[in-house]
């Protein structure tokens, strides 16, 4: 459960109405009635309907129905329905929309990686990255997770993840084992993720007691046998395959032996088609 | 120029960060010294540079150089470089990063639309809607003005434009020409536009005094008839063509005779590539 | 429909109360009944009656009536009532009525200003400008339009005004005409608006092509002979009046041509004076 | 001293900005260098240029000059000066001089009443209520005293101010010994204030041992004979006229005997007339 | 009445979950209803059980049953009851006991300490200063007089308080009484504090005179020797103890002839204890 | 790395200075020179001095010297060192040092806790929960690694922590070899923590995988027994000891076997003590 505060639900509001509708203010809708639906034009996961219905409230409409996050649409299906004065409806229509087809969106790649890499590995996680558009997080993160997906990190406050950036100011991979035993004796509630971008990072990744080994963008078959010396060392390791992951190469690297696919493909997915109808209600 | 507050620029470094970063802590790399250069991987025209900076300056690093909103870079090209705390620089690696690579990509394929359509008509003009993702208005409307684009609307406040929905509540298009009086004598400084959909509609909003006709969806043929006829009404209309424009239509639209192309494909471009060098600094 | 923030709200009330109610507290009124009751006390149009209501509510009162933004009401005349805990009346007494009677004071004003224009021009518009008191747009637009007015611009994101202090950087009044073209080849979907001080540069403006001109200050024989030479020059161009309008000289200017009057006199009205009854209910 | 926050200075410049300034863009202005002055047009007390300094610097600009809050202006003095990028120029131009007009037109209101009333009684102290515009606490207790006045209340947790709405739900003014003797019991730091509106409550405050006497709206005689009879109950009360007070009856109060002028009419003065000269800068 | 924002509810929340609740989404709690009931594990005096109360409600729970802040509690006793979605309880679980248990340590010392001093001398007063933990001002100003107390001064700008600090840039106690004279002229509503730490320092306030003395760390002698001196030269005049007052020493400033204790001792107790009982719900 | 947003800085000083330092304002001490100087009155590990620093900054001050967070003073040593404006110094004078004082006393706190475990067991850790008071998660955090500690979580989002009351809803402690079976399916890249309340409990969550066992409120021998079979179940089991953990029993628990302890203890530690000193500057 991500938790959107009042400020982040009005943030959307006043970002696309700094100064009030001016085409609904000259045209003297307020006071009108009508309703709203919202309706899947496509095969969608539905995300963030829960934000809609608040956003839809905050400008004082009534809501009829709305399906929760994670929903598979059928094309046709109705998302959320509501009721309420004209020019509401006209404030809140787009920024809804937007919000769900951008959230929808994720949520559909993010299926879609994991099922393709489940057919070669049915326990295999999709985690995603913190690299998703600025400003977003939290929306991203419901997305990912509406999809089937996990949080990789959701920022530098949760897990610990050493990069090569970290060890060249602890004297480098050879360090590695000193620095872990360090880490470990400090932090013993947390994993220990290195990453490494060759057979002889991970190597020393595994046999200085890392719990996880990041290969970033290596090939399918230094992968494989990567994880099979890994694993040799520690049979629980968890090995992460990330670095330009995406639907074409998600099965690939499942088959690989990947435990995991980090990625940020899915924040970049064209939004969901959602077809809005608006009627006056007499 | 779009100002971002100094809570904008918190807000992303707090997003990342809620509770400190637990692996430069755990690592102590506080005190030690470094440098971070962020370079081009392809071709792109930079944006957020300035962004980049002022995150960087938050946590207290010194900018030796950057380069300005809207410069194209080549490979290799250096984007931004700082120096200072190691423990600073890798709070504010991903999250500077993934700002520029996120607006950068924007900016790129607003370009790329742009010299599509310029190709068929040098005067067309590429304006983005306000249909992005959630949030991020400020950093998509100054992506998208580093690319040489304009905004449709940045929101509901600025300007008019008359959807099938608003009519739906003022007697439909039948009664817009007493509508559309009505609105020029409101309010005689703003451009009306009217939204069509079909050749009917668009003669009745040209009839009755629209500066502007958005034709949403309109097929090549359909938009260029509509356009000439529009004209003969009134030759200083203004004619656009909006609903799924995208790169390998842009230049058909250009060429049926469109003022401006409308649209919101470029938000949801995939990120520049870019790449992070960090190093110790003695 | 100008949409106020629950933080907005929480503002006000924060601002009178940062660290309790010092009076209530002492005196132990908590837990007391008593209801609220905001009464005109001369002729006003009632404004930001919603924002009341939503301040009432925010400390737990019951509405028991209120009447819409842009009421005119007599004199002895109900704005809202309420009713509920006695300490919470207390806290937003004179927030809830401070507000209303700046709101509405800024409303009757405006009407004022119409009324005094309408006489000689039924189709003039009275337009506001941004130069409200400090932090409160919102409340001041929803003032204005209640009024009977309309945004001049909410702010420098909506327009496109060109001061002489633009001009000075692009070459002056001379380069105008090459100025406008290039502003109407960017951007198709707004109206360009140039400021003028006199008949020479009223003029230039005409012939480059402005939509709008704005005579800054200029007298009324002047603004007479501006309008006709501009008229002359595209029929539809709009004639604004700025510069110290205010209400013993409305009627001149809408003599004199003007189509819209600009001014932010409305904004510095006298507050509304409204009469509060509290009394306890059993 | 009043302390502004960065988000206070932010808000202002995002609220006229909230998606860029279009003019200037499109003008494409950003790069241009230029220098901006704000010049008195009148006799002026100038107040919140530490406020402008703070926006100026905001958008990148420098000061070259400014006077403190409280400088007495003659026409044609600069108030501050400050010179960089003419498209931040812009940004900030109308905002900063809205901002110091509005704050220096109360510091000059409340001069011009302090003067009035000390002609009569030179120790007699003007007060600011919180009855000001909406969201502008701080700028208007800053502009109050740059003028020489001083807060009434700021709010509600700084002062025990009784009206007879309060005593409605403690027994009427025949309590009111009983109150206020229990208030003194239980806070002993701060001044008892209590509302009058006739000779006959007036004197109950006094006798039930209230340390200062805020008469509401009466009449000179009233007051003074108010004044006269409370203070040879306790020579050491302060007598407060309150209710209308302005130019036109400060003297009569200050004559009547009052300790206090309690006004807001201050609030509401007409901004200072400044001007603003814009230069490029080679 | 201490008023909270949504924001102040929200931010508690947000702190404690920027990313949602990783362990009930991996379990899936979603859509399980349970009900949540916090009971008293020993004496205390409940604080803070209505912002509980909405805490609850911004997950969704409904409220069964809570108890007022200031209630004397039984152990065993109830404070809330609540019910709703599985995931939604644990998400406020900590937040709302920690925030009840950190008031109701609060409340429970201020009576605590009030009760040692009464039984010396039943009118004096406990007073709470602003030296509490940062960010929690509203919380421990509410916990305070939940437990009888009153607030010493909630900020800098609600009283005026004259330290040692101030006089050195004045001209020291030498100079007080022309500097009492000058604040007494400017401020007439509100009383003036003045700081001394020996009898010399004491009795130059009490003859400047200043309304309340604030004696600080004098010892029992001292301060009964002043207290004596000072009521000499004005019978109406306040004395003050601060300085590491606790329960150790209250009764024995109370019997000298303290009015008013002041401290902040009261804001760092040991939290109140609280049982949570958490329970399926069919 | 903990990050303080300008927005958290500015909170503090606007939370005790609402509407201005009323005493400050009135002394007229704005334009006179000081410097401030805060000297610690015993031992105590500094923290915080950044963030004086910056709320230093913020009111213009300039700052001589500082010691980093994590300095070990002895009595008499300075923390921070200042001068400027003295209404400034003023402004903030208390603000700052309750703040060192907070987080000092914290840090101070772990510190002992921390070294009194270690007699008995030198690799032990101390993790601070997220039950310290509300609205200071940052600053306690801060805080508590200042003193030697680490986060034991600093949230809901960075660790998985499964309680009794979590189980309630999926079977109980019968069905956790399937629940943790799930959990480390589903995420691969977290601990697994388990809550535990005796030895069957504790039997249960290591037989089923768990990679922490927290022992809630066990007494020493039933602590030691558990580690002792848990650790033959799983030699790199983390047994922690939480629940009451202070000064009296750390060492106890240390003996006992735990790895790390678990406790809110340190965040209600009494403040540090610190004096300022406060001189005029000619």
């Amino acid at each position: 459960m991500i938790y959107f505060t009042d400020n982040d639900i009005d943030r959307l509001i006043e970002d696309d109405l700094p100064a009030g509708d001016m085409t609904t203010f000259l045209l003297d809708l307020a006071g009108k009635k009508g309703s709203i639906s919202l309706i899947a034009r496509n095969e969608m996961i539905a995300c963030c309907t829960e934000e809609a219905v608040r956003l839809y409230k905050k400008v004082g409409l009534e809501i009829g129905f709305f399906v929760p996050s994670g929903t598979r649409m059928q094309p046709g299906e109705k998302l959320i329905e509501a009721h309420g004065d004209a020019a509401a409806i006209h404030i809140i229509w787009r920024t809804g929309s937007a919000m769900i087809e951008f959230a929808s969106g994720i949520a559909g790649r993010t299926h879609q990686l994991l099922t393709a890499a489940r057919k070669e590995n049915p326990s295999i996680s999709v985690a995603g990255t913190r690299k998703h558009p600025p400003f977003v997080k939290k929306m991203a993160l419901k997305a990912l997770m509406a999809g089937g997906g996990v949080p990789h990190r959701t920022g530098l406050s949760d897990t610990i993840l050493i990069f090569r950036e970290h060890l060249l100011f602890t004297g480098g991979y050879e360090q590695l084992p000193d620095v872990i035993r360090s880490l470990k004796e400090k932090m013993k509630e947390r994993k220990i993720v290195v990453e490494a971008h060759n057979m002889e990072e991970a190597l020393i990744a595994a046999n200085s007691g890392a719990d996880v080994i990041q290969m970033d963008k290596s090939q399918q078959e230094i992968f494989s046998d990567c994880a099979g010396k890994c694993r040799a060392i520690n049979p629980n390791i968890c090995m992460i395959a990330a670095g330009a992951i995406n639907d074409t190469n998600a099965a690939i690297y499942a088959k690989a032996g990947a435990d995991v696919l980090v990625t940020s493909w899915m924040y970049f997915a064209p939004p969901a088609d959602i077809k809005a109808e608006i009627v006056p209600v007499m």
